[in-house]
C-alpha cells in the first residue's frame, strides 16, 4: 500500500554532509578532527547537577514557562549583554531559544520573504546555509580572509544595486574559517546596514573562547539592526538547549509568536540551571578561563603539528580563540579525495567542499582542536600527513 | 532611526487569545479554569529529581544528542507504542520532539505545500490552528460531536471533491470539546485515509488520561498513513519538553532533516528523564493512576457542579477523561460578553469563540478541572452562576 506524498519542496532538501561524515568517523581507532562539538570533559558535571538539583526542588520548574525564555535567565542575560554590548540591554531585547540553531531557524521566518537576498560567508556556517535555503532566500556568497567576512565585497554588491534583506557573519572564531572580523570592519558593517536598511545577524557562539586577547567589541555595538545571537553550548553544555538572541523589541515579539507554533516554549529546568551558572559570575569566569587555556593549548599544538609536518605545502589560520582550525592546501591536494586516504590511514577531518556556498574549497579542510589531547593531536597530523604523502593529489 | 522591515507574512500572524486572556487571570483573587496547564502538585517531582542526578553522573548526557531523539528514550517509546498499536514498531518510525507541538509543526512542513487542504475540527485545538495557517494552508472545519470527528462530513467533503492532504483529530478528550471519537469512525477515517491518499495527525495528549474506562485503539492501529503524537507532558512534567510521533519511516526522515535546521536536537539530559520514568512501568502506572483518580474527582465535581447550577440552561460534556469540560448554554448567553462579569466575580474561563476554525461557540466555554480542587471548583461554578445571573445575558 503507498503512502500519501510529502510536500513537494522536500525534494531540495539534504542531510549534512559533515553530519553523514560524522556517523563514518565514529569508529574507535580513528581520530576524529572531523567533529564540531566541544569537549565534554570540560563542562561543569557537578555544578550543573547541583544547579538541577536547586531547580528541581521547586514544583514551578515542572510547569510549562515563558516563550520568551524563563525570566530570570533573560535577566542574567540581559545584565550580561549589557556589559558585553555597552548599553542597558532591556528585558523585551533578550529572547532564549532552544540553542542558537532555533534562533536561526525562526530569525528567518522573521526577516525573510521568499527570494528575499542574504548574504553568507563563504565558506559558511552549514546550519545557517540549511536555514537560509529551507527559507527560500536568495543567497549570495561573500568571501572571507584573515580579517573576516569581506565587507568591500559587500559595498560592492550593494553598489551594483544588490539589495540584501539578512547579512549574516559569524563575527568571531568563524566556524569553519577559525578567523575574526576586525574592527573597522565590524563599524563599517553596521554603517552600512543602516543606510541601506538591512539586518545583521550577527551569529556568535565562539566569541568568549578566546585564547590571547578578549574578541573585539560584536557589530551590534555599533547599530541597532544588529541581531546578535549567543549561547551556552560552548561554555556551559550542549545538553542544555540554552541559546539566546538580543534585537529589537519588534524582532523579539515577532519570534515569540513563531516560537509558540514552534514548539510553545524552552525548559524551566535547563534554563534554570543556565541562569544559575552564568548568574555566579566568578566561577563562571574562572570556569571559561580554564576551558580558554585548554582549548588555546590545543589550538597551538595542532597548528605547530599542522606548520611542522606540511611546511608550505599548506596556509594554516593561527587559531586565536573557538574551535577550528582551516588549513588551506597550496598544492592543489584536492581534501575530498584525500579524505578516504587519511581514514585509512585513522585521521577524519571535513573537507572544504562541505562549507561551500557554491563550489570551491576543494584544497581546504577544517580540523577541530577541542576534543583531542595535544598528543593525541600531533599524532592525528602525523597520519594526514602519511595519507597526503601516499600519492601524488593534486586532480589540477 | 528606522529599522529594516520584517516579512510581509508576519502581518498575520497573532498571539494567541487565550494566551492573552491567561495574563489576564494570573490574579490571586480569580479562579481561573481558563489555563490548559497540568497540576504540577501531582507531577513526580522527587523521581524527576532522581532521574536527573543519574542522567547528570554521565557527562556524555551533557553533550548534543541524536536529532531524531537520545536512542534509549526512543526504545522505551517503541516498546510502549508497540504496545498500544498492537504491532511492533521499529526505532525507525519513533521519532523525539521538543513537545508535541514541534511534532505538529514539523509535519506541517512535511506534508504540506502551501495551499495544501487541512480538515481540522472545530472547535480546534488553537496551537495546531496556528501551526497549519502558518504553513499556509486552506484549511477546512469539521464539526464534533458526543462521538468525536464528524467523519461522516469528511466522507461528504470527499464526495464533493475536496482532496484533503491531512486530516487532524484530538482523537481522545479533545482539547476543548472534551469528546472521544468512537472506534467505529476510527476505522472509517483510517478507510478513507486510505481510500483518498491522505494523512491522518492523531493528536493524543490525553489518552492516557482517562477515567473511567481506557481511551479506545488509536486511529493508527488501522492504517499506516495515520502519524500518532504524544507527549510526556500531560503524564510526567512539561519541563522534559519531551513529546514523540511514531509515523512511517520516510516521515521521520524527513522530519529530521527539518529538526536538524530547526534546533539540531533536543536535551539529552531531559530525555533521559523521561526515559527512565517511562522504562519503570510499574512505578508510571501507578503513578499515571493516581493523577487520573484526583482529575476524575475534579471532573465529576465540576460537572456536577455546572448541572447543579444552570440545570438546562447549559449542556456539558461528561468530562470522560484529559482536562477540559465544553458547556454550551442553551439560552443564548454570550460568552465572550460574560468574561468580563465573571473575572469581575472572580472566575476566568475560555470563551468558545477563541476556538472556533472561523466563527462560531459563542454560546460555548471551556473549563479546564485540573488545577483546582473540588471545592474551589464548586465555588468557581457559583461564581460563574452570579455572573450569569446579574442581567440577561443573550444577544440574540
Amino acid at each position: 500500500m503507498s503512502l500519501p506524498p510529502l510536500a513537494a519542496r522536500l525534494s531540495g532538501l539534504q542531510s549534512s554532509a559533515i553530519r553523514d561524515l560524522l556517523k563514518l568517523t565514529s569508529r574507535g581507532d580513528i581520530i576524529s578532527l572531523a567533529g564540531g562539538l566541544p569537549d565534554e570533559q570540560l563542562m561543569p558535571q557537578e555544578k550543573i547537577a547541583a544547579a538541577a538539583d536547586a531547580a528541581l526542588a521547586r514544583r514551578s520548574r515542572l510547569q510549562y514557562t515563558e516563550s520568551a525564555g524563563w525570566i530570570p535567565l533573560r535577566e542574567v542575560l540581559a545584565a550580561r549583554e549589557s556589559a558585553r554590548l555597552g548599553r542597558t540591554v532591556p528585558l523585551g531585547e533578550v529572547f532564549v531559544t532552544h540553542g542558537s540553531q532555533q534562533a536561526l531557524s525562526l530569525l528567518a521566518e522573521v526577516l525573510l520573504d521568499p527570494g528575499a537576498l542574504v548574504l553568507v560567508e563563504d565558506p559558511a556556517y552549514v546550519g545557517a546555509l540549511q536555514v537560509y535555503r529551507a527559507a527560500g532566500a536568495r543567497i549570495v556568497a561573500v568571501p572571507l580572509d584573515a580579517d573576516g567576512m569581506r565587507v568591500d565585497v559587500v559595498e560592492q554588491l550593494l553598489a551594483r544595486g544588490e539589495r540584501p534583506a539578512v547579512v549574516h557573519t559569524v563575527s568571531n572564531f568563524h566556524n569553519p574559517r577559525g578567523v575574526t572580523m576586525s574592527p573597522e570592519r565590524r563599524r563599517r558593517l553596521a554603517e552600512l546596514a543602516v543606510a541601506h536598511g538591512f539586518w545583521v545577524v550577527e551569529d556568535d557562539p565562539y566569541g568568549e573562547l578566546w585564547f590571547e586577547r578578549p574578541s573585539p567589541d560584536p557589530v551590534a555595538t555599533y547599530a541597532p539592526n544588529v541581531i546578535r545571537l549567543s549561547s551556552a553550548s560552548k561554555t556551559l553544555a550542549p545538553t542544555l538547549r540554552v541559546g539566546w538572541m538580543v534585537a529589537p523589541e519588534s524582532v523579539c515579539r515577532a519570534v515569540e509568536l513563531l516560537k509558540q507554533g514552534a514548539d510553545l516554549c524552552g525548559s524551566a529546568l535547563t534554563q534554570q540551571i543556565a541562569a544559575d551558572l552564568l548568574a555566579d559570575t566568578d566561577w563562571f569566569t574562572a570556569h571559561v578561563d580554564s576551558v580558554r587555556a585548554v582549548y588555546g593549548e590545543r589550538a597551538k599544538a595542532l597548528v605547530a603539528a599542522v606548520r611542522g609536518r606540511f611546511g608550505d605545502r599548506v596556509v594554516s589560520t593561527d587559531a586565536a580563540g573557538g574551535m577550528f582550525v582551516w588549513v588551506d592546501f597550496t598544492d592543489g591536494t584536492d581534501t575530498s579525495a584525500l579524505l578516504p586516504r587519511a581514514i585509512e590511514q585513522g585521521v577524519a577531518y571535513v573537507p572544504g567542499a562541505a562549507f561551500a556556498v557554491g563550489a570551491g574549497h576543494e584544497n581546504s579542510l577544517r580540523l577541530s582542536f577541542v576534543t583531542s589531547d595535544t598528543t593525541t593531536l600531533t599524532e592525528a597530523i602525523e597520519r594526514l600527513g602519511r595519507a597526503a604523502d601516499g600519492r601524488p593529489q593534486s586532480r589540477s
